[in-house]
């Protein structure tokens, strides 16, 4: 063990344990997710270790990762394993793995969209994993804009089927995750034809492949090929040629076709759109765990890591953890991912009581979580993304090394701006909810039940801080205040270009807000800020009491993440006067003071969320810091030199030989002038 | 050819051929270059396809990138490249190429530090390729701190060499690019020992292999393994245990050691560091070369891929380009790829200006270009990777694919943030020469040339822009003059700060500077912003004539640039009112407008760079448009689905077979509830 970790760790100012149990949900769940890490132990199961992968070629990785799933699905059935539980245990393998399609995208499929005579019938199949199945919307073409899908499923009358069918090369569905060679169903969406009359999209069960796992006729399938990240997963394409289901994989909670090709619908169908919303809902729970991996990574190998500052009075170099730039760039990260535990469970909680509403038949919660949703999650992932890029710099070279583990998950959550809706157009989307809402304040209408306090919009921008310290300015009650100014007055600001400019657009309203796009976006963003920053401080005083002792570093953490935000706006603040000179003076203080505080704390922030090292699979961010030696043994494994090993000299026998002087070379080092 | 291509091509406002003569460098340079671009024709010479690139795997890769290096070897020789032709050669492959790290790092540390007798035995062998060479300085434990290099060569009177080795694991080198199978030898950067005496660190020239390209005796070497991106270039490891040289392959062109173990060194020496900063210029003058690659792919994609919008009365869809928070993230980055064209320029002009001096005698330069090309490599290679990842995600899911060819360069450009000194510690530097001339301005003492006006900086810092219209606050003397007076206003107040907090900091100015880290870095930023704001405005200007058909576009791009960049840092132009919040509505209008006027010419902005479908390695960003065919057609060719075509469904008969139910499976679509 590092002499430096353990002196590190010896002088963490609260219980690393205590933390722990806020991070995994109190001491009954920490009881239960260290027996489910248990379980993934590399000592019992070598199919978890992920020690060569950075070495394996695709196709086995993607082996590989079925033995591991294989291995879980039996633990889930032997143990009967819940939602949360099953997706803390597929995240703390360390890999992606295509359970996520079939557990999480294609089985809600079912259970939101499927009459309960199909569900009888398929769910424990699904459940059971019998078939194996995935979520096939997008298409070549084809994206965000779903009103716009191509593939066809047409009605026929003779056979009582749909002939499922892509009219277009654009229309070929491509990117469904596991589709590619995982499933053998897809949840599919495809234009509803009857009679040559186009009912819009609807969702269909599809078996892709049948016995020996042979595509089945008519279906050209196949992998998208290699992306930047998630290669382990067969994300993938499927063209179809005039192929037949039966009438009744339509799924028909919803609207429905009967025998005679008659179409019906009932008036509200929106439900649809809860497996989207979860999705998001899901991505913005784990953007924390795996900026703590990196994190974890990072601050581990910084505090091993000595560099400069030695001079003759001063021999030893310094951990480099000391330097007050690393700190603003490591402990800024720190702070996003504490504040955005406390976002996913309250998104995660806003989501739940949506969903029993909706079930009661009360929509009104929907277009709120739908709007707050779209606009955390391309807040939260873009931050993290920021934060995960950043981390990589700060460890220098061996951030660099795929040794260091930082890579592969900078390339897998380099898909989460992108995937569960383009994070810019979901912006807009909520922007779209926030123009709305603001143009009902405005002229007295009712607004949704969260944004009611744009009612008061005009006290709202007539205040001004009135704090004089670091204490008042981060006052949980202050910060929201300052959010909610800060974002009102972008809204109110850009309603009032819109007005203006749509006096004299030849499109009108909806056509000056394509000229504020900029704004828009930056008003969903601003509005995001404020749900984060409230649900946060929110959060954290209801914990107050339950976690006395971590209570302290999460406030500081929390009025870290507030204050650079705060100095990130500056300018929009400064603006309007809502901050002064002197305030922006008090940030940039205070900041600086949450840093120093932070430090002796930093790695008990990151041990307490009990990554293994196999988890990791870091060179660097070992728990033991045996950083330099690990790196060299590792590297000694890879392929190229176990060749080398043998005399065989990859690239020299083939190439470089015909080039170099051979003769000269003879002579070695000796040779003289 | 895509139709919507077509069309966008008439619509470009300026003549396409003058710009790509501007970036090409004149008439005669176009010519040039494009005869060089039809050296590498695949017709011609298959060897240059870089189609399966993402198929294959790492050692397949560099044999592969091996035959591009002898081809291209060949041509040099025959045709007598030199140096920007040769880098225009290189770059233009798509690929990295060993080369880099012989001709460009290994080359010119023989010439600038062997003495003329050694220089005309090595010399002719390292430009004639019959030796190949590496930069090895780097070590497992140490960047960018070079004084505590520990690899040693102790000179051993008895035989008249040098005892080569490396005393810990740590001192093992890491990272040279190059060194682990194909250089023969390296110049090496180790602790000078004489007779027990340490005369810290210096370079020599150490062959790695001999016969048959076997490791020689005491070398341990190899690869470092995986990297985030440069996977096909060699970086390796290289440990010595007792590795004997001849004393005269000591690189002694200053200081040296004679045959009794004599040590003796000229009273400057500083000229070694001129590889270095000839290493950042490069970075910096490629940065425009990799973005506008990246944008070239994302803008062609742009156009022909169509999203939302649609309505009854409206039934296309938008070509994705007119969509404005589109344009104000792609035309940023064409704002930034011209204004670092003239910064690339503009540093290679400066550097040679000092080289020249140099050579002279004269070292009044050197500081001013160590601190600005410090400075200005770290905020342009900044700049590149945010505009790089954020053009990733404005692709899309397509981005995200490597068949996008946009994460091949993003992961190759991580490194620049990182290697040729790390952006921080660079920013450091940059930093501590202007707080340095700031104090000299200060009290009266002499400053740098390049810093002369800081002696008026109580004028500086009481100025506030007069400005009243975009005109006014976009004409080059106003950007520069707000620019002057931003990092001087930084600068002033932190010196301001660390006088005050030096008098009661234990370790005095040193001590208060670390508490001033993050201050120190902003300085930094903001002046190598005013270094790039006024050496793009008086290239452009210098430029007015002799290019008067592009002049305004690029006029348009640079005030892009300038006005994000205000927008970006508000906050700071507000707080001692500069700017005003009347200034700030102007900028915010202005971008807008310019994001208008570069839309029809976006598509010239990128073909001007005439990069072959080959070199961009898109299917996304290919000339004709062709993108969704080729998408699919790559697909078809991954080894994944060539091997479903044969009839082995990878995964399936290792793993998923014995979860799935196969007699259910058996059953097609037919099967009815």
């Amino acid at each position: 063990m590092s002499s430096d970790l353990s002196r590190e760790r010896s002088g963490v100012s609260f219980p690393v344990e205590e933390l722990t149990q806020f991070i995994f949900g109190g001491p009954e769940e920490t009881k239960k997710k260290r027996w489910l890490l248990s379980l993934l132990d590399v000592n019992k199961n070598p199919v978890f270790k992920n020690e060569d992968r950075n070495f394996i070629s695709r196709d086995k990785h993607y082996v590989r990762t079925l033995e591991k799933l294989r291995k879980l699905i039996q633990y889930k059935k032997q143990y009967n394993i819940e939602r949360e539980d099953w997706i803390f245990l597929l995240l703390s393998t360390g890999e992606s793995l295509q359970a996520i399609m079939h557990d999480f995208l294609f089985i809600p499929t079912l259970e939101g969209q499927m009459s309960q005579e199909q569900l009888e019938k398929w769910l424990p199949l699904a459940k059971d994993y019998a078939i194996f199945g995935c979520y096939a919307q997008t298409e070549l073409g084809h994206g965000s804009n779903i009103r716009r899908l191509e593939t066809t499923a047409t009605y026929i009358h003779e056979t009582d089927e749909f002939d499922i069918h892509s009219p277009t090369l654009t229309s070929t569905k491509w990117w469904p995750g596991a589709i590619a060679r995982t499933s053998t169903h897809a949840a599919l969406f495809a234009r509803l034809i009857i009679d040559g009359k186009d009912y819009g999209v609807h969702p269909f069960l599809v078996q892709l492949r049948g016995e020996n796992h042979k595509p089945l006729p008519g279906i050209d399938i196949g992998d998208v090929g290699p992306k930047y990240g998630y290669n382990n997963i067969d994300n993938g394409f499927v063209r179809f040629t005039h192929v037949r289901i039966p009438r009744d994989q339509m799924l028909m909670k919803f609207s429905k076709v009967s025998r005679d090709g008659t179409y019906s619908t009932p008036p509200y169908t929106k439900a649809a759109y809860g497996t989207l919303v979860a999705g998001r809902a899901d991505i913005i729970e784990q953007t924390s765990f795996y900026l703590a991996k990196v994190l974890c990574i990072a601050i581990r190998y910084s505090i091993i890591r000595k560099q400069g500052n030695d001079t003759k009075n001063n021999p030893n170099e310094l951990t480099v953890l000391d330097y007050q730039y690393l700190q603003h760039r490591l402990f800024y990260g720190l702070s996003i991912i504490y504040t955005f535990t406390f976002i996913g469970r309250w998104m995660r909680d806003l989501y739940e009581i949506n969903k029993k509403k909706v079930e009661e038949g009360d929509i009104s919660l929907m277009a709120d979580v739908h709007a707050i949703s779209s606009g955390l999650k391309s807040l939260c992932t873009n931050l993290v993304m920021e934060s995960m890029n950043d981390t990589l710099f700060a460890c220098g070279g061996h951030g660099y090394s795929h040794f260091s583990g930082i890579p592969s998950v900078v390339e897998t959550c380099a898909q989460n701006p992108i995937v569960e809706g383009d994070n810019t157009i979901l912006y807009l989307q909520t922007g779209r909810y926030l123009i709305k809402a603001f143009e009902n304040a405005k002229n007295g209408r009712s607004t949704p039940a969260t944004l009611s306090y744009l009612k008061d919009y005009s006290r709202i921008l007539s205040e001004r801080s009135q704090a004089t310290t670091w204490e008042e300015l981060t006052d949980p009650n202050e910060q929201i205040k300052a959010l909610t100014h800060h974002h009102t007055q972008l809204l109110a600001k850009l309603i009032s270009n819109l007005e203006k400019s749509s006096r004299t657009h030849p499109q009108g309203y909806e056509g000056a807000k394509s000229d504020y796009m900029i704004d828009i976006i930056n008003v969903s963003r601003a509005f995001s800020y404020k749900i984060i920053i409230t649900s946060a401080n929110e959060g954290l005083e209801s914990i107050k009491s339950t976690y006395p002792n971590i209570y302290p570093i999460l406030r500081i953490l929390i009025n870290l993440f507030y204050s650079n935000t705060i100095i990130k706006y500056s300018g929009e603040f400064l603006l309007d006067n809502y901050f002064n000179s002197k305030h922006i003076e008090i940030f940039e203080f205070g900041i600086k003071n949450c840093l120093k505080k932070i430090r002796p704390d930093a790695i008990g922030l990151v041990d307490a969320w009990e990554f293994s090292d196999n988890v990791l699979n870091s060179a660097i961010g070992r728990y033991d810091g045996n950083v330099y030696e690990t790196l060299y043994n590792w590297a000694k494994l890879d392929p190229l030199n176990l060749a080398q090993e043998r005399g065989e000299y990859v690239g020299y026998n083939e190439v470089m030989k015909s080039i170099y002087n051979g003769d000269y070379l003879k002579g070695i080092n000796k040779s003289k002038l």
